[in-house]
């Protein structure tokens, strides 16, 4: 087993070797390399049927993802990890591949409408496609959930007018009076909560049935919701942080699957109507990315699809699915927000490592196909006439108050930043919060199905208790606004949409139940839009009512993300963010009481939802148009620049984004844009953080060395060497294509030559111009995306197992690599910018010496690094400069 | 001269090489360069000082940029070139950097402050004050601009009144009819044109006299602009094209000088003075990032200031001069538009290739530090009220007709896509026609100072009569609209603003005096938000007085853009395109007679100017945000996305975008973000663009050698190979290091080795750990950017020719390098994304076969390599494979 080690001193690594040296710590380990393992086993033949590297006792790795991939099917790999590999953006640049592409170009060379013409029209097509499909998704799972929650409402209010009647007959005075009686005794009922469901008085059973008929609706609601997630579990959640994983080059199993489309669809309609404290925008980001996956792969296994018939299916590698799920997560965000831009921009956000000009005007249209389509949809009724604002601007328009003055001096803008920095600490607070939350769940909750069931049903029935309990608590009826007539339509609108709990119907409403009665749009639309009416106290929404409801509704939020739905993070953050700036905004009216312009509540509204929402996802830009798309109004472009700014430098003061930390909680080999800080503090060379377990083969190879290798471990990329140049990389095979090669049997006869021959004189010059030239062509190889064969597929004979394989047409022999002497900060920039699945790591002689995938240039990774080397490296450094 | 040549066999290239070989094309050729090469030049002995490479006869180099890079101050180079250089983004990761960097981290090491904090923290402050600065110039320039502009219509309104006042003695009846029949006679002097200035009789003087005044102050002001430029010729132009090549990574010699700033700003101050269809907003960019370069490197030959003492001095590099120029950019278009998050898309779209989110962020604070100030200081009147949004929005604000209800119907957005087409052809024809314009220039008269500001002059007075003749010839006179009590005030500022040239003031305007005799802001606010009032024939603007100004304004425009002033191009294209918008609207009002919302002028206005400066400049999301941003309504976000998104396709179809047009007249080395379609139709591989020119140096080499090798060519770059090892690439030393080492001497004694010792047994094996350690520190050499020391600047004794110099501790031990075998859209995508400025090409052992340069990766080259290697390279494809 000692035969064709790499670095073969032993259990030695890379900065051991170099401590002893000169200065040119590189070179001398290289040729150490070199001779302890080229050279030295040259002369012992070939007696290890291949090359196992030494297992470095300190070891990060073998524990799956990254490029070495543990495929989770393989028979050998036991299937402890969560399955997670890297996506694959550079083909494999072997001879066929060449040929492939050169045929591709070949039909149509010298035309004006080339190829390349035709595939980019039919990739404006799709995107076009994928565009008007997100739009209709949307808008079915926007009226599912409205139907839903209507519903619900409806047969609550019957059993609560039910009720009126019922008190009504006892006295005949008044029936809104009598209302207002019964409601006051379901109040002390509610407050018997649940376990006063055995019994009770007759009287008050009107009431008391609403309270459970709505905890019951709620709850089978939540229930459903979270079947949908038990049926599949990818589906629970936002989404948000997927898709970044997913633009950041991570390949999540399942994710883009028209079933977990289906089940996010369906059961975020059921989570929101539910009434729990989530959002459907995050679910839709992550149905737009499925819609473009499904949509551009032509293929799915939920439904038996497959358009591989038709001249759409050239579009199936992992390149070109990014690129349309990014289009699909802007397409999302638009049809989510009525955010074209901000979707595009959240897309590069996002994926901004590598960006290009084209997928932005790519992006650009699927928003743009969306939001058009969208409009149409919503405007149907006027497609001839002037469309309503109020359809165009997700949460409402803003206007300016007094005409051509804006909403704000500019000595507010001090206010805003302030409004910024708390809302960053609020955003802390809640992800911290949830960071313990989400961790003491996976350790009590999320290994059983059942408990994340029964989780969600606990949660459910607190949620509904609470939502119910807390306007019946809030002990106030206030007037409705009376001199509406010069109030714009918007506002008349939300007037109608406040909610008289328990109090005299189209006279007064209660305002907390107001703001929890109501879809979270709504609510948000009437914390940003109503004016101000009446002195301090009697404010349309007072003070204590919007502290009331803060508090317990941004708890519940914090609760509640992570259960086993579907749910969205955005709405809930705005809601109780405007709750939080309207707050503010009226604690500054108490230092001027002109109640004017000053300080205008709505303003100070959006500023707390911006302020909030920017503390808990720490997006910039993105989130700037989202909300300025969403409002309609530009001049707060500069506010809100200002609020998420300080909220994001507050925020990271404490810790990082939610959807980050989520990220890190799952153990995503997430790469951040930037070098990690150690990495920049510290003197680290791509030599120090390389794993030296790497499983190389030759050029020209027996059949069954080719199949032992790929049963005994499961990396995705094996170094092709050149082992009678003295082991120099001569190119790279992936894992799919040495299966598909040994399920074709593109074997050569074993008697080509001779064994001996081969090991002595070195196969490939003996083989020469006789080689076994490509037997599988490129496009028989790539026809299986995503789900090539797989090791287990293969059957070996023995008679097979001395057969040659020529793996020089199908090696991809200009690989990237990086000298081992290279820091990390440019091994990182390399890595991260091209997206890369490995890196392989030569010496100057170009052996390899290692290889570096995702995993490796984790910080985590990098400490490790850092310690295994630092001294070794210290004296190095110190000896010869300091 | 033929001993250590790279290749050694004579003329043949690459791909001849690889015809003959098998498949493996490329071993076999590197296997053949190694052996004509350096085996073979083993044994000869070192008798040539340097490695002179073969002359293809075929080759494109030599001429001067890429990364090879002329100094264009060598005496060895005739300065034909125009001195373009490639910047470096990329650390030279030699040991003497690597020393220098673990210093700078050592005095901060384990300490919460680090370095990387502190560093951090001084960006954020420069950044900061950049957008602060930038700001200050953008309002002081608007503000000489229209100082000078007063005095000018001043002074010719003066001289229009005296003679108001001198026909009024004859006619009693009254000032205002006589001074209409006074222009009646003037309008015929103006017809004569410039050559009536010398006689005429003395009843029409007045109106002839201003007319001699207006084209004698807009000729002057011409001429100062003018004399800027011939001061700075770099400051011609809008200098958009300039920003998208320094942030391509292009280094254009005194583009980002404070001299640079001056003449621009004031210049473009003088030339919108002179009343040339230009704008100050391209302008504007400029000095964005001028002021971005100047503030972040500190240090300016123009005013012989330098804060090296100051801590602020560790951002004197490519890469971080780039970044602060990046936030620059967008610190400039938010001081130009009002539009902070279109400045920060502006930079990402122009840069897009190697995009950061910090960058992102960065740019985003430095947009929003400009528009603070900028509100402050433009609302330093109002700073405790509420602001004017006309002060907001640069091109006034939009607003909803009626109330609730869009400005447009869903099924207008078919007129949009139209408009956006129509403005596309218009954007083709206007930019083909300003290159055969400018190609015209560069051949007659760009190579004369005096020609280029005699055309000027001329230009000027052609402009000056024909904005004069113009409201002649509209014999027309318009009614003020009556009742505006109800319109904004932003309308009736605007009705203030109409010129009553021969008509009657307070009464009557003259349609096309209003759009010339203003400043061009106000007129696209005159086009954007007048309301029409009465029946379509005389509406606000007819359509008559809109042809008539839309055609002769986008002609001289064409004829401006060009000439030796600095000009900006939005600004004329918005107003011609506004102009055609308007009068789209006109002709759909003829199918529709309601006069009610139905295509809106305004609207109309706005999408034909999206859709003219679209086709021109060919923009997408940038310039959607920027016109959002600039208007203030969220509501025209999918009109506009539209329009452009349709102008932009149009366009392409026919030609590039104007800037792009200028960039390729200019002969600029620029990269386009994706890969030539060229590379992407035929297969072409790494080995056959690189230029086999290479010269390369031992790592221990003679100090005369370096010396003659740097006066023999102007490469910026040379790699370091090992002739030990068979010639591998062992590292690349830059030029600028070179020449600091041999003025500063680190050579050590000559006796250290002996000369036939260092030529038969390596001369790196026998210095061994004697080497001569780092006699220059990092820092030293770094000191002198970004002017280095020359060869020029060396001065080589005798008795130091034969000193050794060891480039081991200097050398970049990691360069980026790509196999030979790599196809160029791997090589395209790794060079451009990355920003390198040189790609060594090796073959499987390492050994360099070539450098790419920026050049060699340009459509031109790429077609000449084809041309080149076609042949061998199919009948190669069709033997292996069809």
């Amino acid at each position: 087993m000692e035969g064709y080690q790499m670095n073969g001193g032993g259990n030695h690594n890379y900065s051991q070797v170099g401590n002893g040296g000169s200065g040119i710590r590189s070179r001398h380990a290289s040729g150490d390399g070199d001779d302890d393992g080229y050279n030295g086993t040259k002369g012992v033949g070939y007696t290890t049927p291949f090359y196992l590297a030494n297992q470095a006792p300190t070891s990060l790795r073998g524990d799956g993802y990254g490029g070495g991939g543990v495929l989770k099917y393989s028979p050998l790999a036991p299937n402890k990890d969560n399955g997670i590999q890297s996506h694959n953006y550079e083909p494999d640049e072997s001879e066929v591949w060449r040929a492939y592409v050169a045929q591709v170009h070949f039909s149509n060379r010298g035309h004006w409408w080339t190829t390349g013409k035709k595939r980019a029209l039919k990739r404006w097509v799709l995107t076009f496609v994928i565009g008007v499909i997100q739009a209709v998704v949307a808008t079915l799972c926007n009226l599912a959930s409205k139907k839903l929650t209507e519903r619900k409402f409806d047969h609550v209010y019957d059993l609560l007018s039910e009720s009126v009647h019922h008190s009504s007959i006892s006295s005949e005075a008044g029936g809104v009076s009598g209302a207002a009686d019964d409601l006051f005794q379901t109040d002390d009922a509610a407050k018997g909560g649940t376990d006063s469901e055995a019994g009770g008085s007759h009287s008050w059973f009107g009431g008391s049935s609403a309270f459970v008929m709505f905890v019951f609706y709620q709850t089978i609601y939540a229930a459903i919701a979270s079947l949908f997630v038990m049926w599949e579990p990818v589906s629970a959640g936002s989404g948000i942080p997927e898709i970044k994983c997913f633009l950041n080059g991570i390949d999540l199993p399942r994710f883009v699957r028209v079933k977990t489309l289906f089940c996010k669809a369906v059961g975020v309609a059921f989570s929101v109507a539910a009434g729990l404290p989530v959002g459907k925008e995050g679910p839709m980001v992550h149905s737009g990315a499925v819609v473009a996956a499904g949509i551009s792969q032509g293929k799915t296994k939920f439904w038996g699809v497959d358009t591989s018939f038709s001249k759409f299916s050239d579009f199936r590698n992992d390149r070109e699915k990014r690129d349309f799920v990014a289009c699909g997560a802007a397409a999302g965000v638009a049809s989510a927000f009525g955010a074209p831009i901000g979707g595009v921009l959240f897309s590069l956000e996002e994926g901004a490592s590598y960006w290009s000009t084209k997928l932005t005007w790519r992006a650009f249209f699927c928003a743009m196909t969306t939001i058009s389509t969208l409009f149409a949809i919503r405007n149907v009724d006027s497609w001839w006439g002037q469309a309503n604002v109020e359809k165009l601007f997700s949460f409402g328009e803003f206007n300016s108050l007094s005409g051509d003055a804006s909403n704000f001096s500019i000595w507010e803008l001090t206010f805003f930043v302030i409004i910024g920095c708390l809302g960053g600490l609020i955003g802390a607070v809640f992800n911290a919060a949830n960071e313990h939350l989400t961790i003491w769940r996976m350790k009590r909750i999320n290994f059983s199905p059942t408990r994340r069931f029964l989780e969600v049903i606990v949660i459910s029935v607190i949620v509904s208790t609470v939502s119910f309990v807390m306007p019946l608590l809030w002990n106030r009826c206030t007037q409705l606004p009376t001199d509406i007539q010069d109030w714009s339509n918007q506002e008349k609108n939300l007037v109608e949409a406040l909610v008289p709990f328990r109090c005299q119907p189209g006279k007064e409403y209660n305002e907390v139940a107001s703001l929890i009665f109501t879809e979270a749009d709504v609510a948000i639309k009437q914390l940003f839009h109503f004016r101000e009416v009446g002195v301090d106290d009697t404010s349309t929404f007072s003070s204590g009512a919007l502290f009331f409801f803060f508090i317990p509704y941004i708890t519940l939020a914090t609760l509640v993300y992570g259960i086993a739905v579907p749910s969205g993070l955005f709405v809930p953050s705005l809601l109780s963010g405007a709750a939080f700036g309207r707050l503010c905004g009226h604690l500054l009216h108490k230092l001027d009481h002109t109640n004017g312009t000053f300080a205008d509540s709505g303003t100070y509204a959006l500023m707390g939802a911006a302020a909030v929402l920017g503390g808990m996802a720490r997006m910039t830009i993105s989130l700037t148009v989202i909300l300025l798309e969403a409002t309609g109004d530009m001049q707060y472009v500069l506010p809100l620049m200002l609020t998420l700014m300080s909220a994001r430098f507050t925020g990271n003061v404490f810790n990082e984004g939610l959807y980050d930390i989520h990220i890190h909680l799952k153990n995503i080999p997430f790469l951040e844009p930037e070098v990690p800080p150690i990495a920049e503090r510290n003197e680290i060379v791509a030599g120090q953080v390389m794993s030296t377990e790497v499983k190389c083969l030759r050029p020209v190879e027996r059949a069954g060395v080719v199949y032992d290798l790929l049963r005994s471990c499961s990396h995705g990329t094996f170094p092709i060497v050149d082992t009678e140049s003295g082991g120099t990389l001569y190119g790279t095979a992936s894992r799919s294509m040495l299966c598909t090669l040994l399920q074709r049997r593109a074997f050569g006869s074993p008697d080509v030559l001779n064994d001996e021959v081969a090991s002595h004189e070195g196969v490939c010059e003996s083989l020469g111009p006789r080689r076994l030239s490509p037997l599988v062509q490129w496009d028989t190889i790539e026809r299986a995306y995503p789900r090539y064969p797989t090791i287990g597929d293969v059957e070996m004979r023995d008679g097979d197992r001395n057969c040659w394989l020529d793996l020089r047409p199908y090696a991809n022999t200009a690989p990237y690599t990086v000298n081992e002497t290279a820091s990390i900060q440019r091994t990182y920039r390399l890595f991260r910018t091209l997206g890369l699945r490995f890196l392989c790591v030569v010496n100057h002689n170009n052996q390899v010496v290692g290889i570096i995938t995702r995993k490796d240039l984790l910080p985590e990774s990098l400490t490790h690094s850092l310690l295994r080397g630092r001294n070794a490296h210290a004296n190095d450094e110190v000896t010869n400069f300091l």
